[in-house]
């Protein structure tokens, strides 16, 4: 039995980390932390888990913090770095699935996350916890780096078709659509129904975030530099992202050949399915796959690869429990189907 | 008084003619037609028309068409060229919202339309129905091949960038998303409402038949031969279509002087609406405006314009009454506030 | 050219009012106040007007407001008491959308809105502003309490019934499910887009202010006491409400005959459709009318009354201007079309 | 291992049984039959199975159909129960989804269903499958009528006051909403996205097939005839039903003293969870729980029982799961966690 924690647990990537964790048998959910929802059941906040999650949020006070074999982290970026070293000591494997441990340079991080970094000698130990891409390294990680749910999809989109050659690593276009969720639950006139039902708008274009960890994945996992335009929008879903994906071939290609390049090169990940149409939203929510389908727009000269998933699952706190079976020596598909 | 008629009236942009016609005190509509709705009233197929249109649909038949000063043509692409011939003889002036009419060349129609035009002769009389692009040319057209709805939002995003020799006519990527009225008024499982909520799906990549109808636009406007890469894709609103375009840029350029560029190049367009913040698909449901955001993405050296409009408005019903109104004197707002 | 202002203007009832005001060619809209926006443009907060509303708020300041006409004051209720007397003064007409002068009773109303009441005086003063049941009244008002969005709905649909004694003035239930807008413009987790979309929930049953609105009015307007027991739900649209009311009947009686009743009550009524099928809320969205539709079920032995409107037109800014053409001598449509 | 079939496996309640029962261990599903879609892989219709589902649909053929120990009835009524008797012999144990055998009485079905019943000799056989009510008959049961979705959300709303003699069993108002899956898989213009997006409507008032369905089942558990009046509505979401119950009370009681009776009447029920707050379509989606809470309107002199399904899983395809666990003796909850 391995028992667990999670430290920010009132936010909707730790209620889905909750969901998820609470019908394993192997695992033990010790302790939910939640410094705006202390004192508060579970499923008070979240009526969804009433029947499944018989515990209270507390305050985090390292202290207090029961003895774990695991710690989660669903804090904001620029926060988890605050409680990862003193849980690392203590836990011993800890899953951060905000953004502090996902860039390796911290002056590239304190562009983009506008924080100073705290804990960058921490920052060699991370492990990217991307497993189709970082799969061996993350069975013996103490610290994991859960990837941002747009980079994701991204990287999973992409690297196939950079690591094999067929696509220009520059003048890469990503377009994102994301659902709302992806917000975080959060008090806002912008955040509220009646401004984004019925509504579709782009945000952050060529400053958020995930730009740097896309392109830090993908020249690691290609090795080679590579430059996204990434475009991020909201679309008034819950759950989802849909990214398209166009990049200039370097040489003419078939869909039917991407399609047996990406079948081979995913034929070992339990999560990816490489589609024969068109993939959608509705496929993967609540799962943690990555439906993926690589095709081209011969009239241009580009490959055209779509990839969707689950932005709290797969994009969050699926993929941050298929990080935890490999670290823990579960089979990787255990409780995620 | 201006006398008009609809014929293929009873899809969603007959239906947005109607409602925007029906308000009118200098326009008289005077015949509609639905050959499979024939027999029944308007506001019975669409009860929010009760009180303001009262007639009943009726089959199309030349001999009985009463006689009109305009004629718009809300048929599916395929069957506008098997009635234009004959309004226009009669009606003088006609637009038509297919698509039948708006490629010069017919070999390029039957590529992605996939039927034989049979009207050719009166594809050089056609004026393409762009008002920002052909204002002079439409106060004098007898037909007018009205936009379709995403080359509408596309090309006023990319025109100005295009003409000013800021962004490469080649390697542009074009990404919308459209609300399902988009797709009309029609019955298969695959556009219930079950199947489309809460998802986003891309469909036509590389096939999609507005393709050649942007670059023909772009070429004609621009005087530069243009590729683009176009992606459509679906999400569960009702109305609107927001269009994301990237494009590399010819030199180094700020978003201020983008905005300057466009706002210049619209200043006599009632309907465009050069945004200082990221537009809205909100901003413009209802309503005749594109709203036009021209910036850039810096690291990757693209120009990024977002273009928002409402299809059945601007990209169909609303643009087809701008374009009569120039056709037949009116100031060309009346009737679109 | 009649001069108004709007107390209150930042919320969504303000921006319908503005939306609908600014096209006016007998109107001019000469100041907007809304404190916590004072400084920014209109189109700044509301990009839909840009082009249209050529204003910026400011802070509510009786010495430094224009003067007007007309004072519509669009506050949240417990606040229009706070201006009304001095606009009462200034302005000759004033229009309140909010709570305060709705109930005669201060007592009824300070155990349903939990405030103490501060102009009293003026309660015998106000006319209940539902046209369709005070017309002539209101053709005098000074002081118009503009009806609430639910009471809208549901006295429209009940009033003929009740006045034909049809069906019994007790034991009426009344279940309504309203668009998010109704909420207003508002910060807060529970009215975040993830919380509220793809959920149904129900609010306030048995406390909600608006029961005693429809139980007063129903009794001035059909000369008997009413008891009501009202539950308001909210549904992921943005806007409309549609009101299912049921009573006993106190005979049987036919669909057809009540039908005829009905038609016969609002012949005169420009906004009232009495529909041959079930209402839908997408027929009267962005429009100024109440769809209604009384029918039976037999087996039950109870009258069914549907009733549906748009909450932000005929349930607020809609009426309101339809209140201020009775109040100005305006044709009462004017603008409303 | 038990061996399962499901006869008309294609529409949306056929689905929700393939993603249940794929996820079990001690479950084999061997066969899979939808004339409709015949020849299709399961994958290729929905492929949010791909993975878990590896079938293909077939045409129903009785001489083909593969020897089962239970097999599932998913097909619209009205022809559940031309398979039925044939399955019965086979099988042993047939769940029928649809409402062929939900009322005893075939001239109530052929009233309400408008067919001729072709099975009524198993009628008498046929047990109710709402285990909260039934569960030792249907632990030896071998045809069960799993219970329509509004039943299952009004029985289990009503019964307990009833049996408690606590509100009147007439003039009962029973008003739902209930998202689109719902209806089906189907095509047709009323279903699709554009007419049913930011829309409600209500149907077949007086009229619904549920309504004998739920008044059976209350006078069978309560022991009283009970009339209902039941109103259901369309809202635009795609799973769950909210359930709002209005009765007069017998005689005056609290909100507290009915929570007390509902907690101790669903004291043993694994998956009816008696809420403190108002319940939510969203706590229940995706789950196979029925979320209650009973309160009063006491100015009304009123009981307003609320409940909230998911129409797909406790509505249909989770509670034939929970009823086929009973049958098999398993444990109610396997595989509905």
């Amino acid at each position: 039995m391995v028992r667990v924690g999670i430290v920010g647990a009132s936010g909707y990537s730790g209620a889905e980390l909750m969901r998820i964790l609470s019908v394993r048998k192997d695992v033990a959910l010790v302790a939910v932390t939640a410094n705006t929802s202390a004192g508060q059941r579970v499923d008070a906040l979240y009526p969804a888990l009433a029947g499944s999650v018989d515990l209270e949020f507390r305050a985090y006070d390292p202290a207090a913090f029961p003895d774990v074999d695991v710690a989660f982290v669903a804090l904001p970026s620029g926060q988890g770095m605050g409680v990862v070293p003193d849980l690392l000591e203590r836990a011993g494997k800890v899953i951060d699935l905000g953004g502090d441990f996902r860039l390796k340079d911290p002056a590239l991080y304190e562009q983009f996350y506008r924080h100073t970094h705290t804990a960058p000698s921490l920052l060699p130990r991370a492990v990217y916890g991307l497993p189709e891409m970082n799969g061996p390294a993350l069975r013996t990680a103490s610290l994991v780096a859960n990837p941002g749910c747009y980079p994701t999809s991204a990287i999973l989109g992409l690297l196939p078709a950079l690591k094999a050659g067929i696509v220009k690593p520059e003048g890469i276009v990503v377009n994102s659509v994301s659902g709302i969720s992806g917000a975080g639950r959060s008090a806002s006139v912008e955040m509220s129904f009646s401004e984004l039902n019925e509504n579709v708008r782009a945000y952050k274009i060529g400053a958020h975030q995930h730009v740097p960890e896309i392109e830090s994945a993908l020249r690691d996992g290609a090795g080679t530099p590579v430059t996204v335009s990434f475009v991020p929008h909201l679309v008034p879903i819950t759950r989802g992202i849909h990214t398209t994906i166009s990049a200039a071939w370097t040489s003419p290609v078939t869909a039917d050949e991407l399609r047996e390049l990406y079948a081979s090169a995913y034929a070992g990940a339990p999560f990816v399915r490489v589609t024969g149409s068109y993939p959608q939203i509705q496929s993967v929510v609540r799962t943690n796959y990555c439906d993926v389908h690589p095709t081209v727009d011969r009239r241009a000269g580009r490959v055209v690869i779509l990839s969707v998933i689950d932005n709290l699952v797969k994009g969050a706190a699926g993929q941050a429990v298929q990080n935890m079976n490999l670290m823990c020596g579960f089979p990787e598909e255990t409780g995620l189907r």
